[in-house]
């Protein structure tokens, strides 16, 4: 089994290190690929530091993976040794159930339910992530990132690209339909790309209007700064779609007055805290708030497609293993423009 | 200008007397009924104690009117003399603006938007509700009330019939769906009833058990009471659609638990108080919390011809003038089976 640098972090103060872990040889139906490059989410920073529950540790984390195949399982059809390979935030399910069957594996209620990368396995065992110069996964849930797509840059599509996608796709932004999107970050800057590809107009709302040039230049239309004296009441009713990628909004108030009659307003944000909301604000315009939650392998290979066909991509900051910890910092405080991707030749 | 008794209050403390009032001259596209029933909506409650908002007094409520045309005018074809009239929470409304045109009068944002029934009229002048004599409104926004209905039991499908039909309809009730209803009051007791119709697998979710033999009359399948221990945990992931009537109920995690994968809870109870719920019991599930107001008037005439077509009626104690101010304290205390209606012949 080959044995690989890893680097993962020993506790919730998320100091990273190099770390020697066992990758396994690929089974008949998996895949052994050299990850190249590794997005860092602002949900790894969560789960590391415990804020969600408590983490297993020493934990290596990364669900944005982008790699190159070098070694296949004899029954396997999908990739060949050389092929470039995306990995999110799944990398099997039990593949019978309903939602399996439909293409939407992240609700996955068959035995074992859906197996999250750097989750447990399917023993309970704890599995490594992305941060890793080497992974195997089941050929069905890698992803063929397409040559259009710079090779760092496509890494946070895996779940930036698919969190996003999937529901802009699901609620219809499109030609005619007025779309926000709050927050320009991780999320958010490629919410802007792949909302103004459909063909809708789209704003960002963000706190200030530190990225207003940003924003323009990714596809937008408009840009509001909530600091503005006033932007909530000015934008009222105005748009169709909404969809937040900030994790500390709670007050969801001032948000879904800015809905239309019949509009939508989803939250990607993963807030750790609740949310309130007075319903009456849903009632007095038959308002809508819905969940979404990354999106199924199929959507995940169209949103590539989609990417690949409409130019669009993630602003990434490439960085060693050595910068993990302190990009872990950045991200928190809104400081990387607008993705860390981890080049793991530098481990 | 015809005078009629009415009853009506003069403040917070809701006691209400005889008032006489005038009742306008139909105009040439209205219609002048005598009203024979009007409901209590726990929302003339809300209203009459200026709990959403200062009220003007001396105030005269009721949105829930079922009354017989006694004189129409010259334009009039909707309406003859003598007929069952009909009129529900909207009196008017521009009839040109895109919602209008589509039929969701509620949402009308043309000059003046929806002009609701008790509100004030198009100069802000206050205008007296269902609580009285008589009634004069345009033809377009009376409906007809079949036959098959019991006269005094149609009053409350006017509000708490098309509050629960417009999203059970909406949201897909029907057929190899389970649907949850929160509350069996004056909307639940009626949602049940249109829930089985639809065809759906109905379950009640109440506080307690006392009125379980009456959902299950009404339709309902199962029985549900909050105050047995571990019903919450036991209905995770049960219900399609969730309608919940009751308006104290702010804190939502429980029974967005209760959602199916791409659940829908709709909530029609009108809290006073912001509601909570963590973000992630939606992420989780992509489920979905919708808003709803009533409906518009195509779609009311569309409902009262569905409850003819299945026999259902509201339950309702007709009380007389002198009741209403008892009746007030009864409806807040859920002492009510299932609403009240007011015979205006004891005026």
């Amino acid at each position: 089994m080959p044995q690989v640098t890893a680097y993962a972090c020993d506790d919730e103060t998320t100091h990273f290190h190099p770390l020697t872990i066992t990758v396994r040889e690929p089974g008949p139906t998996e895949v052994l690929f050299d990850v190249k490059y590794a997005g860092i989410c602002h949900s790894d920073i969560h789960t590391a530091r415990s804020e969600w529950r408590q983490a297993t540790y020493p934990l290596v984390p990364g669900h944005e993976i982008a790699g190159i195949v070098t070694k296949i399982g004899s029954q396997v059809t999908k990739f060949a040794v050389g092929d470039k390979i995306g990995v999110g935030c799944m990398v099997d399910s039990c593949r019978v159930c309903g939602y399996c069957k439909d293409g939407t594996e992240q609700f996955c209620d068959g035995p074992g339910g859906t197996l999250w990368t750097y989750g447990p396995d399917r023993n309970g065992a704890p599995t490594a992530g992305g941060y890793a110069k080497a992974f195997t996964v089941d050929q069905d849930f890698g992803l063929h990132i397409p040559e259009a797509i710079d090779f760092s840059a496509a890494a946070p599509l895996m779940c930036a690209g698919i969190t996003t996608y999937s529901p802009l796709h699901h609620w219809g932004a499109g030609p005619g339909k007025k779309v926000a999107i709050v927050g320009l970050g991780g999320l958010g800057h490629v919410a802007v790309q792949i909302a103004a590809a459909m063909g809708a107009e789209v704003s960002v709302i963000s706190r200030t209007l530190a990225k207003q040039d940003d924003g323009l230049r990714l596809g937008a239309s408009h840009y509001y700064a909530m600091s503005e004296p006033g932007t909530a009441s000015a934008l009222r009713g105005s748009f169709d779609l909404i969809l937040t990628t900030v994790s500390g909004s709670t007050d969801l108030d001032p948000i879904i007055g800015m809905l239309t009659v019949g509009g939508v307003l989803v939250d990607v944000g993963l807030p750790e805290h609740a949310s309130t909301l007075h319903m009456s604000g849903l009632t007095h315009g038959a308002r809508i708030l819905a969940g979404s939650l990354i999106g199924g392998i199929a959507e995940t290979q169209e949103m590539l497609d989609f990417c690949a066909d409409h130019d669009i991509a993630p602003i990434v900051e490439v960085i060693g293993g050595e910068d993990i910890t302190a990009a872990y910092d950045k991200v928190v405080a809104s400081k990387v423009r607008y993705r860390y991707v981890i080049d793991t030749s530098t481990f």
